[in-house]
């Protein structure tokens, strides 16, 4: 983390602020939300409380653009390149999810967290990062010859949810190889959609 | 609630603990967990703080016996009749998951939210429940026409998480109708299944 620190180089306050939110992620690797205390962050950034509160008003607004950025990156290496096919958009996509959740598991649990926390911005950092990434699997699906409902959105929501808990249970419990993880959740989607696809079109009776 | 404080009968602890918790869990039908207090239990139950201090050591200890009966309650309206088929007891467990989530919301919602709470007896009562659930489906797989591998039990969690978080959003916004919810989530199970079987059981490479 030590990298992380130039205190004598000069910076404008948004990039200074970035600063302290690496900061901050990098504390969060071996320590809940909960831990990361303004003090601590103070102390390992080598400045005072007092120009902290510069930046961030509480612990609160601390914690909420930590998670935030947590999410961005987490947002940002599972982006697929458009040039692959909607397929292996989402295998790669995946894979690349998995190792966001290993690598960076205290900062992902603080956003999961987030989503049934009584703090409503972190709901809404979690629901923003969900949307998103249903966001991406619902444009890709008439790719995949299947047809947007609400039924589609809906098993595709649900979908997101069995991944999320898979790959957190299985960062915990490696019981089977990595790629085979990638290849039961990336099937489990169009199983999901096409098993259900005869009759989701049909008006509901 | 009236109903439930009969302060002149005389009845042995264990009796007038239920009674308590039974009384909890209908004040939980309009507040969260949080909101549910001591001085509201007491309050509603006609007795004093001091009594209620004999069947519960505080707030927290009633909090989770509370969640624990909400659980015990969806568990028991959920248990499949083992004479009807595999797919039959999946339909109707599901059925009555919706139903157990529609009407008892709030409770439903302490116990998913003590999932990800810093409280670790509410993690285990939830822990507890999402085992039982996957445990029964786990059981009848067999019925199925499936082998119960490592796989089939991490698809299995993950297709429970999907149904808790489908139900849940459905609940809160019903955009199809009940039976095709239903059918959806019945559906999706064996379809995760037999997508993913055929190379389940081969050791991972």
């Amino acid at each position: 983390m030590g990298e992380m620190s130039h205190p004598r180089v000069r910076l404008d306050p948004d990039t200074r602020r970035e600063q302290l939110l690496d900061l901050g992620l990098a504390l969060l690797a071996t320590r809940t939300l909960e831990e990361l205390s303004i003090d601590l962050l103070a102390e390992e950034a080598g400045i005072s409380r007092g120009l902290l509160y510069h930046y961030f008003r509480n612990k609160q607004e601390f914690h909420r653009a930590v998670v935030r950025r947590a999410t961005d990156q987490m947002l940002a290496v599972t982006t697929p390149d458009p040039t692959l096919d909607a397929l292996t958009r989402l295998t790669t996509g995946l894979a690349a999810y998995i190792d966001y959740v290993e690598t960076s598991y205290e900062p992902f649990m603080s956003l999961v967290r987030g989503a049934s926390s009584g703090d409503r911005f972190l709901r809404e950092i979690y629901e923003d990062a969900r949307g998103a990434l249903v966001g991406r699997i619902f444009d890709s699906i008439g790719e995949l010859g299947l047809t947007g409902t609400p039924a589609t959105r809906i098993l595709i929501n649900g979908w997101a949810a069995m991944v999320e808990e898979t790959v957190i249970a299985w960062v915990q419990e490696p019981e089977i190889p990595r790629h085979e993880l990638v290849r039961l959740l990336a099937a489990a989607l169009p199983a999901v959609l096409a098993a259900t696809a005869d009759e989701v079109t049909a008006p509901g009776g």
